[in-house]
């Protein structure tokens, strides 16, 4: 039903129908309140990884909230420092994400949208957990290192040792989890590989309800709600993810990547030359890779896909990519370069945010103070 | 000239003298604006040591100080958070620091003073500095085995071991750094114990200003202003500091003690069975700490007072000591009790406090974001 035989006409109407149709079914069963928190680091361009992994399912879970449901996005600057950024780099990012985030559909009347950055709630509830997380437990953690093999594109975490580890890398978890409670957040949208992340996020909760408030739970134990799973490979090495990183560019589709950008990078990436067109991640990874990009581009699963190929190639399988990509990248790419324009605005939504997420997260500070003794 | 012999009136004459006579000499040459900061802790109520050891040189300091210069002193609850705490003696504790600060001479119109938990841009700093802090600078630190042995009462740092740590009690010297640089502090009066910490935040501030601000020293190198050695040792063991831990509250003079309080402990005073008094803070600890206080309290030198005591033994030492104690604790105490009373009146010094402090810090706050990019 979707691909390249379709009418410019009709793919355009599709399009639309696709960008408005992940809003229709209902994610959660669960009536009572909900309190949705998730972040992302402002640094460089979104690419298609980081929106099919992470935004797209926000938009989702945005736009299927009753009005009941508290849902907060927050672009998480002081994570960023974890790692070493060019503060002009920085800086443009930060706003370049705020663009991007309403580009894709992230609602300011719908969501609290802002930038972590803006509310020093977060930094005084991370020293507060700081004082009941074991050393230990940071020191578990295996993610500082995989996130510093990746800043340094080593090949795995045995390259990186623990003179490179700076302190905020070693906290971040901490931060992380006074991120989330400090809506008291009761349901988290990340990765699998935020899993250990969320689980001291549970812990510390569990902790200071223990140690400070033993009669109520004042914490929610946040739930883990884990993003479907898309991950998205390197269109150079279907191997590792697609990265940001990563040295060559033609290896991830960007936000910001025109139609005959797409259509390059899709024409060059890496598959394997046995004859026609399966699903097989183990090996053939490169194909596979394509495959489940069109599926999640479509919303049609890959088995509905492939029985489409039958006697066809790649050069047929990378023009529907290349063209499924445009279709869902086009609008929020022309919406992303319009507000990019539009500074002003963008600072008076951020500043808006700020203010409503202040708001919230002060009422659960000032409880914590009382309970703690600080007050 | 200052001891049992005098007659009541002279003495009153003479502790008023004494309250005042510390504020007279100048301690610094420099001619320069400082920035003057140092923090304590709201653990408590204040004895002898912490007085003698920290507050007295706040007053000189605060007293000594020009137009030009700041003096800037936090009551860092956030840092007693690194040990459990009591939350309502905490609280208590918080208050009736206030009270003690204001009582024996920090004057509100003269230095800004101020509850640490009521400015979050110490929180917000100390994030930012722990991006640039490494780990294993961290873990050198020797401090927090001490702190944890001290408050476990263990007889030394072997006895305590890594699984006890949490992070914040590791962290410490971040926020410690981030208290300083907050204010651009020039100066901080700390005791000698503190000079690995201080060592750090002066590396810190230099790592800021090579990273983030090359051509500009942005951050002052704060210098250390050793406090006066004046350390009070136990009355009871006079091998271990006095301490508001140790288990015999009569080992400690607070400042909360009556008159006959106060004769009673150091009637009680661990001393030895040598004939006469001499100062041998080797071989004869307990005189020697006795004398120590008591050139403290009159300011005499040790030299001036031991020739005093020939053919006298501890009993007339002790008498003195008591008086003199009495003489410098007696106005102090009252104005303690008197404060503990007026707590709309500490609330409001402290509200005016917090917003000076955050006025002072907001600039540093909003200078660094820019340079490292969060704006």
């Amino acid at each position: 039903m979707f691909g390249s035989r379709l009418s410019g006409a009709l793919r355009r109407a599709q399009c639309r129908a696709h960008h408005f149709s992940t809003t229709s079914t209902t994610l959660s069963a669960n009536a009572s309140k909900r309190v949705i928190f998730s972040g992302i680091q402002p640094t460089g361009i979104l690419h298609l990884g980081n929106y099919l992994g992470a935004i797209s399912n926000w938009v989702k879970l945005q736009n299927e909230a009753t009005a009941d449901d508290d849902v907060i996005f927050s672009i998480v600057g002081w994570h960023a420092l974890t790692l070493p950024q060019n503060p002009k780099e920085l800086s443009k990012s930060r706003a370049n994400m705020l663009a991007t985030l309403l580009a894709f559909g992230i609602d300011p009347k719908k969501s609290t949208v802002f930038h972590q950055e803006d509310n020093q709630c977060h930094a005084e509830l991370a020293w507060i957990l700081s004082c009941i997380t074991p050393v230990g437990k940071l020191r578990r953690m295996t993610t500082w290192k995989a996130r510093l093999a990746d800043s340094r594109n080593a090949n795995d975490e045995s390259e990186v040792d623990e003179s490179m580890l700076n302190t905020g890398l070693f906290t971040y978890p901490v931060l992380q989890a006074a991120d989330i409670l400090a809506y008291r957040a009761t349901h988290v949208p990340v990765g699998e590989d935020q899993t250990q992340h969320l689980e001291l996020s549970r812990d510390l909760a569990e902790n200071f309800n223990r140690t400070f408030n033993s009669k109520k739970r004042f914490f929610p134990i946040p739930t883990q709600l884990i993003t479907p799973c898309r991950r998205v490979l390197s269109l150079k090495d279907p191997s590792s993810k697609m990265s940001k990183s990563a040295p060559d560019v033609s290896s991830r589709i960007l936000l910001t990547d025109t139609s005959s950008q797409i259509e390059r990078k899709i024409k060059g990436a890496v598959t394997d030359s046995t004859p026609g067109i399966s699903y097989d991640p183990v090996n053939r990874p490169g194909t596979s890779n394509l495959l489940s990009i069109l599926s999640a581009c479509t919303g049609e699963t890959v088995d509905q896909i492939v029985p489409r190929y039958e006697g066809k190639g790649h050069g047929h399988l990378k023009k529907d990519v290349a063209e499924a990509l445009e279709c869902l990248m086009k609008s929020p790419r022309e919406e992303f370069h319009r507000l990019q324009e539009e500074q002003g605005f963008l600072a008076s939504i951020a500043a808006e945010g700020a203010a409503k997420a202040k708001e919230r997260s002060s009422k659960t500070l000032k409880a914590v103070r009382e309970m703690i003794g600080l007050y």
